[in-house]
């Protein structure tokens, strides 16, 4: 059966869905995106999903009512039979289509794309961790808005997979700031180590799930910067977001993580997500 | 009359164009460009571009042989009546399209798409010189690849624009780099001033044919970095480029450059260059 997709107010068959290459998205890579978990069919932190759509929108000055997503979503979910599955939505929201320049054309109409697909956790993954490789954090200063201007991600998650590695944890001047697509956190004698939210990363909203984890749970946080060589040194390390969930990192290009297996702190966070989803 | 565009293979009225937003240049910019010049329909530089296209699609792993572009570009230019005018020609190709992932997809076909379009010279620009603003240079750490990632030009520009400027000269680490889509050279003393090629700057064309007529002009050229502050004390500045050409800018901010009339070098240059071209 095709997949039915949303573009610009309809639902149609994924391959009737067509935009123009005139589309800033497709030209100047002008738009933002978001990424949501629908757990059998139930959304998992839609507000948080929004509010951080809302505000990449604002930061890049495009002009466009969200509040009939909500909905949008749901019949993606129910419509490709995913009521009872574990499905992400993706959402993209460009600038619209113009004759190409590198200022915002006026009285232009966003183009909305969005669809459904399925999202199983990773059990393998989550059950005996990942190996990473780490790289230099080569992204723009706006991490923090969700933009798709991905190649560079899209270059540093393939060396990654070329490698056979999962994920490219990112070190920008010597620090730690994300992955190219998950935040990265980590443990060290018992405190839950992660870079404090700034234009450099990305407010994951697994990693602040996880942050109200440690806070109801009586897990010590030091939000702060760390070294690529701290990281080495960690007893736990793991990547989170709405794909990964809670992932342990067990190998950092050719050194084993901590006690190479998923380390406890990690596996008690895991289970106090799964609970909450 | 419908302009006609090229789009994988075939050429079509624009409104007919269309692609997939499964494109991995709409979701991901996983893609690059090019824009040449056609002066009366010849293409200026041809072989530059070409090469530089070449540099960009092997960076970034896209497999596609560019040896077709030529007829595709003059047909372009023919069809659409621009034999006797300033056209420029804009050319995109992208991975192709593929099921949402970071990592490139084998077997994947690119996407190309090209249009022709109308580039006369801004005379008014060349003759009376723009205005620039400038700002901190948040680009990507590759900006020698020509890729349409480009949502941190267009977000400075569109500044530039808001206040009434025609280009935004960007600062790293307390250097001029380049402007959102042209190159930044100066004039001190008689010698022309411009920093180096590296990864944070593209490898302007025109700026490659000015360096040339330096050469052949016995015009003293430094090829070294400079920082903000040495910017506006300046003789002339001027940003160069296919579409902007050799433009000369009078003012930085609230700064008059040298004797707020377009600088005897940059009238020079400009005049070598409509020579050449």
């Amino acid at each position: 059966m095709s997949n039915i997709v949303y573009l610009n107010g309809d639902f149609i068959n994924e391959e009737q869905a067509s935009i123009s290459p005139n589309d800033r998205g497709f030209l100047l890579a002008d738009g933002v995106y978001e990424v949501a978990k629908y757990y059998n069919g139930k959304a998992f932190r839609y507000k948080d999903h929004l509010d951080r759509l809302n505000r990449s929108l604002d930061e890049i000055g495009i002009d466009y009512d969200t509040a009939e997503l909500e909905s949008v979503f749901m019949e993606l979910i129910s419509r490709n039979d995913k009521l009872e599955k574990h499905a992400g939505i993706y959402l993209q929201i460009t600038r619209g289509t113009a004759k190409r320049s590198h200022h915002f054309p006026d009285d232009i109409k966003p183009t909305v794309y969005a669809y459904a697909f399925d999202l199983p956790s990773f059990t393998d993954k989550l059950e005996n961790g990942i190996k990473v490789i780490v790289r230099d954090d080569i992204r723009w200063q706006r991490c923090d808005i969700k933009s798709v201007s991905l190649l560079p991600n899209t270059m540093l998650y393939n060396e990654a997979h070329k490698n056979g590695a999962g994920e490219c944890i990112l070190i920008r001047d010597g620090q730690v700031t994300e992955a190219t697509h998950s935040s990265v956190l980590c443990v060290k004698n018992g405190v839950l180590v992660t870079r404090p939210l700034s234009n450099l990363i990305l407010p994951g909203i697994t990693r602040k799930v996880i942050l109200e984890l440690c806070a109801t749970n009586n897990i010590p946080v030091e939000e702060r910067l760390y070294t690529k060589e701290e990281l080495y040194e960690m007893d736990e390390v793991f990547v989170a977001g709405t794909g990964s969930e809670i992932c342990p990192v067990v190998k950092i290009e050719d050194k084993l993580v901590g006690n190479r297996k998923p380390g406890e702190t990690t596996r008690l966070l895991q289970k106090l997500f799964f609970e909450l989803v």
